[in-house]
């Protein structure tokens, strides 16, 4: 009998109770023991639950689970730092595993909680916490044996994706998709975590961590989400036959490092910029395999559910492994990068454009032009993304402006493009 | 001291003894144990090697690897149904365990094979023997323990995917695409298995074994290549917005089961649609964790010799549960879905056009039809894979037609066009 203790019973914990019921026999089969969930955290002991949750388990008290000692394995299912953090802690002190969906506490504290766990000869999983039901962390974790990760790059935030295929199949301005996004349940109340690419950034953190051996935490991803962008640029970027997707990477080699979210601009015949909806992928360089890609749904009861009780089975199987990322120091992190980018400018008068390109001969870029009499479309080429940031700081666009990177990859379909042709089909 | 006996020593065979060279120190760390390449198995001790090989470990006789007491790992990259099987029953019988990529001796006697090796107590992986460099095997597996699988299907070989890539983007005829395949190394001198889909066939048939629990072999798999698809095809399904893939597929549920392999019609805006060259692509559908795809290198000797000794150290470090295939009675293979398929006949008179049209009338089927002088295309509605081939049969239409199934999401596509306007583009 292996018995676990569950903190929160929202939508994820609400899907591991009735996959542990559903699939009891399969599970009991794959780990020859029966699996109770004897114990859940919960903050109000009178709302209505899931019936398939027998209300006797049911606590308010997290010393009820945490100091328990008949308790296995903790889950912890509840979100953010404060209390998680303090709560994973005390399970690893009290010789319990822990199975967390948490990208938060996981960003904030990597290297803290996986030695804690491995000090305490206890297991830390958490599948779950990146790209929803796709395996990805224990796939990765197989890779990194003998594989030296180059790059490791994906679409990890189901909201933002959703809105941008709302936005580019329907021709939707960014805040009606955000408020279609509400209506059928992919954007919470407040969605800033998602749409300033915050909880993407978390999960690059994640990844980069596993793949590279440092400490990588949120701090560490150079960050940018997806508000600034209009339906005026998403119908120049079907003109170019590009899409657009908040895409999270990270690079590294032994001198340099490198993360970042932000809007990334893709040939339309490429795998990810046919992840639509509320779809995740995770894309990873590797010296040996190199490149794979893995697919499927990022949230949800049910595939979150599922990489849940695969870390609950891995762990009652002993299949869990320390993790070591002090192998390496980190580089610092280096903006030295040049990429290729799209800047577009509402102009505020029709003078402004001579001010903005003078500005940016300055700077000594390179690029390609679109102008019409109300907006400016630049192609900049060879800019970092610091350079760029400076660029729009020191002329005064922020708010009317949006910038992508385009995909390096995808840049040479560009360069082949008549630009000028284009002319005519702005404003 | 972990000791190899190598089987063959081509292309893969060569890149496992780079990755276990290169990467050794990686490996050590990983398994804890020293991994040796003690003897390797080859035709011609004479011929020049890879200068990472050393001559010594050479010899022309099986019996010096499967009966030495020494080694403990066979890895079997020999190929083809015999002599590999009796070297892996050898090998398993005298207590070795056995890493193979051997799609053909696996997709023969899958359930004899990990019976084999269950009843030893010993290891039989085979990583590489589906989709190179993919890590497909092993996630199957995870996801099986508890989720119940109810489609599988992929691009599973890298020539057919090649050839179709050039027939679309450079408007090559087969021929003319197979020629550049051979020249670029991807089809080898007789590239029938490929061609015919046989290669294809093996490769769905072991994932089904291990995504269905029955004993899935060659055999079982109704299968079709790509040699009758014609530039005019390619030029159509340009004009129709849907491009072309050879697909291996295996579906199932308590009741019926089906395995085929046959050019399959997809929509160009979906992930399977773009995957080019010589990836591949593997799609499941589970119950609980919904659509999963992984991607990535189908072949090659750095990405198939990663999954080799990714499996190495998975025998080593004792990660190998034993294959329990018996669990369910395969049922018989129904033939009875039906599908939409696209249809094209060169005419050889005009007349011929009521005849072909009068008979298909009789079958009572539902079609749309575009008309040229020289040639007939068909979109025949809710029609079986049986049903077709009888069709084509009974039409005395073989060698001058081209049929494919359209991917069922992305008929509702099709359905939506206007077909007439597409009289005027046929000749």
């Amino acid at each position: 009998m292996v018995k676990i203790g569950l903190l929160g019973l929202g939508t994820v914990g609400s899907g591991v109770c009735e996959i542990l019921s559903e699939k009891k026999s399969a599970i009991e089969e794959q780990t020859k023991k029966t699996v109770e969930i004897s114990k859940i955290l919960v903050n109000d002991l009178e709302k209505n639950r899931n019936p398939i949750v027998d209300r006797k388990v049911l606590t308010d008290n997290p010393s009820d689970i945490l100091d328990d000692p008949d308790i296995d394995i903790v889950v912890e299912l509840i979100g953010g730092i404060e209390p998680a953090h303090t709560y994973i802690t005390r399970a690893l002190e009290n010789g319990k595993h822990v199975v967390t969906a948490n990208k938060a506490v996981l960003s904030h504290d990597f290297l803290g909680l996986t030695n804690l766990a491995k000090k305490n000869n206890r297991g830390i999983l958490f599948e779950a916490s990146v790209a929803g039901g796709i395996p990805i962390i224990k796939p990765l974790k197989e890779l990194i044996k003998f594989n030296k990760i180059k790059e490791i790059k994906g679409i990890l935030n189901g909201t933002t994706n959703f809105i941008l295929s709302k936005m580019i199949e329907e021709g939707l301005d960014f805040k009606e998709a955000l408020v279609l996004a509400r209506k059928v349940g992919f954007a919470e109340a407040d969605p800033t975590d998602d749409i300033e690419g915050y909880d993407a950034a978390r999960k690059i953190s994640i990844l980069s961590s596993i793949a590279f051996g440092y400490n990588v935490t949120f701090e560490d991803v150079d960050c940018r989400g997806i508000t600034s962008i209009s339906a005026f640029d998403i119908d120049f970027f079907k003109k170019l036959g590009l899409t657009i997707k908040l895409v999270g990477s990270a690079y590294s080699n032994d001198l340099d490092f490198d993360a970042s979210v932000e809007p990334v601009l893709l040939n339309t015949n490429s795998i990810m910029a046919n992840v639509n909806d509320a779809f995740n992928i995770v894309s990873i360089d590797g010296d040996v395999v190199g490149n794979l890609q893995f697919y499927g749904q990022g949230a949800g009861k049910n595939p979150t559910g599922n990489a849940v009780v695969t870390d609950i089975i891995d762990i009652i199987n002993g299949e869990f492994n320390p993790i070591d990322i002090e192998r390496r120091r980190k580089p610092s992190n280096t903006p030295k990068i040049l990429s290729n980018y799209y800047l577009r400018i509402f102009l505020e008068s029709q003078k402004e454009s001579d001010f903005i390109l003078k500005t940016i001969n300055k700077y000594k870029l390179k690029y390609r032009l679109v102008k019409g009499e109300e907006s400016l479309v630049l192609i900049l080429q060879n800019i970092s993304r610091q350079e760029i940031n400076n660029l729009i700081e020191n002329l005064e666009i922020k708010g009317r402006s949006c910038y992508a990177r385009i995909n390096s990859e995808d840049y040479c379909f560009i360069q082949e493009l008549n630009l000028e042709s284009f002319n005519e089909l702005v404003v």
